[in-house]
Formats: C-alpha cells, structure tokens, sequence
C-alpha cells in the first residue's frame, strides 16, 4: 500500500523532548535544524500532520508549528491509536514517534521511525532509526530516507 | 526483602543535572522525556518520592515535581542518609541518585541506580547504571528495568 | 587559487543549530566556545564574512554577530548560491556550512567545511569535517586547521 | 613543588562553554552538577581562585561565582600568563582551562587539566583530560583526580 501520510510527534522527535522549567513552569522547547528542510521536499509526495500529547507545553508546540505552517493536533498519548485510526488509513502512514506509547502503535503503522535518541522501547520496534538525534536533524534524515525508500524510481 | 519505594534524586536524574544561569541566579533546569511515562507505570508496585538538596533551585524543582504530582522533600545531602533511615526501612527503597554522596549511600539501599551520566563514582558503586542518560529518559529506563527485575512473575 | 574569503554560516555552525521556544516564538540560540579565537587569529589571512537564512532569528543572530564585529548578509538558503556567485570568486573561498543546501554548494567552493554535527549530506559533501561539533569549537577548529593547510610555509 | 592553588577558568569549564544569546545579547550560561562537591573538598588542601576573560557576560558569570563563594578575578586572555605570574608562583598552581590560550600557558604550570570536551590543543597540552566534559562534573572529576595524586599518603 502506497504511504500518502507523514505523521510527526513533536517532543522528542522535532525537540531534543527537553523542557526549560522555570519557577513559572514550562519555559521553552528546543528544536533544531534540518527538519523544516527535509519537511519542505517531502510535502511534494506527502500529506504532513503534526500531533502532540503535551497540554502544558501546547501553547510552545503551537507557536513552533504554526511558524512552520503544518496542521497540529492535541492527541492525548492513550488515545493516540484510536484517534489515528479514526482519521487515517494507518497502512499508508510513515510515524515518527521516540516514546513507549508510540512504540506499542509502530506494529500497526505503515512505516515506523525512530531517531536515535528515542526511548529504547521505541529504538526497539521501529522500522527505521535514523542516524541523527531529535533536535539535531532526525526529522530531516527520516524525509530523506522516506524518499529514496518509497518515492524513487 | 520486598522494594517499596522509589526514591529519585532530581538534578542529574530527574534533569540533566545543568542549570542556566543569568545575571539574575538560576534561572531553568533542563527536564527530559520518558521519566513521567516510567513513573506513571511504576507507582503501581511501588511509591514514588522526590528528594533534592538544591536549595537555591528550590522554586524550579517545586513547580515541575508538582506538575509531576509527586511528594517533593528539600534534604541537605549532608544529612540525606539519616533523613532516609528516618523516613524508610532503607532495604526496602530503591534509590535513584548521581552525585559522590549518593554514591555514598547507595550500598546501605535495597537497590541503587545511577543514569548512564551520573558522577563517576555514582556510576562505579551503583547496582545497575541505566543506558539513558538523565534528562533523556534515565529515570523511564530505571522504571522499566527495576518492573522488569522486581515486579515480572 | 590562493583562498581570500572565509564564509561562515550560522546556524549549526557557529551555533548549535538549535533555538528555544517559547509562546512568544524563537527566544534564544546557542552559541559556543573557541569559534571567536579562531576567526581572530584567521583573520590576519582571510576576510571573515558572516551569512545566514535565519529570517526569524535575524535579531539574535545579529546581536551575537556584530558582538563579534563580523559582517553579516541575509540570504535565502535558494538564493545562497547565486549571491555567493555575485559577490565574490567560488574558487577563493572557503565555505563552512552544515545543511543540505550548503553541502549542494560544496562543490562549486575553493574549499568546503562541515561540523562533526552537520546533516548527513554535508558530512559527505565536504573537502574537511571537524572533529568538533558546531557551538563546540568547530569554527575554531576549521580556522586553525584552514590557517596550516593554505598558510604555512 | 608542593601544589597549593587551584586556578579555574570559568567558560568551557565550569560551564559548558556556550551561551545562550537572545536579541539583548548574552542570557545565560549552563552550569552543571558536582563540580561544587569537588571545590568544597578540594578547599582543605588547596585555596581555589577563579578566573574568567569574559567582559560581555561577566554578570552571569559573577552571579554563580559569588553563590559558589569564590573569589573571582576578571583577566583578559592575552593578559592571563602575566596576571598568573605575578599573583602566583606557577609551578605551586594547578590549572583547568580549555581554551587555545589556555593551552600556551599549561607547560609552565605546576599541573594542567583540561576537561574532556577542550579545545584540541588544550586536550593535546593539557597534562590531564577528565572523563567528563565541562558542565557536565569536568572540575569535580579534576578535583578528585587532584587529591588523589598529590594529596595522598
């Protein structure tokens, strides 16, 4: 079956999955380069969705997201097969996810990826674990490998 | 003798043990992914408790242990092996720590575990050094590891 | 041809590549050690010029880069070739980036650098990858290890 | 000759050597965790003197040097060898730096330490590395190391 979704988790996978905690509480998220990139080619083959489980850190998640102009949704981690189901056909989406719920949901997925500094439960059951850490470029290799695995010719 | 307590550290356990500084003191710690996951799934078979001896970074671990809603004790380390025989049967307590004086008092616990980035001698007197370092799923890891050894029929 | 320019990009070179967000948007970048100590000591050799594609960042990059009194040019990454081409000679100068599009320039450039942290394209692409990662000397080490292969007797 | 001072440099080295720079210019630096632990034992054979080049982020610095109640000395780095010299009798000195400059001045030090992650060349000069890197337990690793070797019958 032909993948025709990318759906990304956000902490861990587009952050390095640190918090910056104040005294006032969440404070900032790290993201880093690459993955914009590797985003950018691969929505010519792809429909990119971003989902989350983080309520207090949403308001972060969503300014980061919004500036990358990707459709972001709050899904709480228990829910998350469920809602995938609902919305997706999950044998055409790739998921990139780092935690031990994502790894219990990759059996069912299209494809599955990890970054290399995902929990090892999901280093574990992914199908691919790219070679770059979350927050350093994993996002990014995972479009890139995606592409030359499923799209070339 | 049965484990009934997981007594976790918090800089260089529960976070990567830095602290940013700026003109005005400490400012943020740096928490990671994971640990909640692990200690949602342990608190079944064991109590959870949240030590520190960070005085100055007192208002930061409050506001995250709180968030975590976990039982947080302000413990000079000076006086952490006596407050522990105090408060537990310490045969009974798995403890969680990275520092010299944990290293110190790991041997007089029912089981003691550093994160794969603890102080040197930390990672030389623990009973099990997680994979994970702290602040990227170190303390999940423990969760996982300590069910798996312990709690698994 | 004798190297007389020395570009730099930014972000994941003389940064980590990372940002931290908050609600407000991007709020900081990670800049390192050693990178100001090599650009002065080259800089009795080449002339040191400063771009970035950063337009979100455009600020914080500015602050740091006239705190090191460097020239910086905003560029879009597609333009990036074009206006290098503009303005000076490929062929005199060496060219540090860590992205895909820098590692599509590599080629073109009298002499092409990536950091042990760039995306996996450029560590391919490049004439030297440091040992250091960006935002932990790797400028600093490119300006040495520039200075001993082009400048020494 | 008996070592009696132990002289640290702050950035790179009680720090991890980055800054965090925001539109205002430098935030905050990353301290880390047992490198005070060290300093506290280390202070019953060797007085600690703490020195920095850092003029933009000497508030920062001062702030944490002052909690950590130690005296602290603003030296520029072309200066440090002078400074050094007519303060000390160096070959009575131990000296943890991590920085090329660093690296010129170690040969005429009683003792040179540089942490895991230095400057090269200060890892090449440097007559001892410590496992772990800066910001991450480098100067209470080095004090340990210290004891050890000098101060054990």
């Amino acid at each position: 079956m032909k993948l025709k979704h990318l759906i990304l988790d956000v902490d861990g996978v587009l952050t390095t999955g640190q918090f910056l905690y104040t005294e006032e509480g969440k404070f900032a998220k790290v993201f880093g380069p690459h993955d914009n990139d590797g985003i950018k080619i691969i929505s010519k083959f792809m429909k990119v969705h971003v989902i989350t489980a983080d309520k207090r850190g949403f308001g972060i998640t969503k300014k980061r997201i919004d500036d990358m102009k990707l459709p972001l949704d709050l899904v709480p981690e228990a829910d998350r097969k469920g809602w995938l189901e609902k919305n997706f056909n999950l044998k055409e989406c790739a998921f990139m996810g780092d935690s031990l719920h994502d790894a219990e949901i990759f059996p069912s997925m299209g494809y599955s990826i990890a970054p290399a500094s995902a929990f090892y439960p999901a280093l574990e059951a992914a199908d691919f674990v790219t070679k770059h850490r979350a927050g350093e470029g994993a996002v990014g290799e995972a479009c890139l490998h995606i592409i030359k695995k499923f799209f070339s010719k």
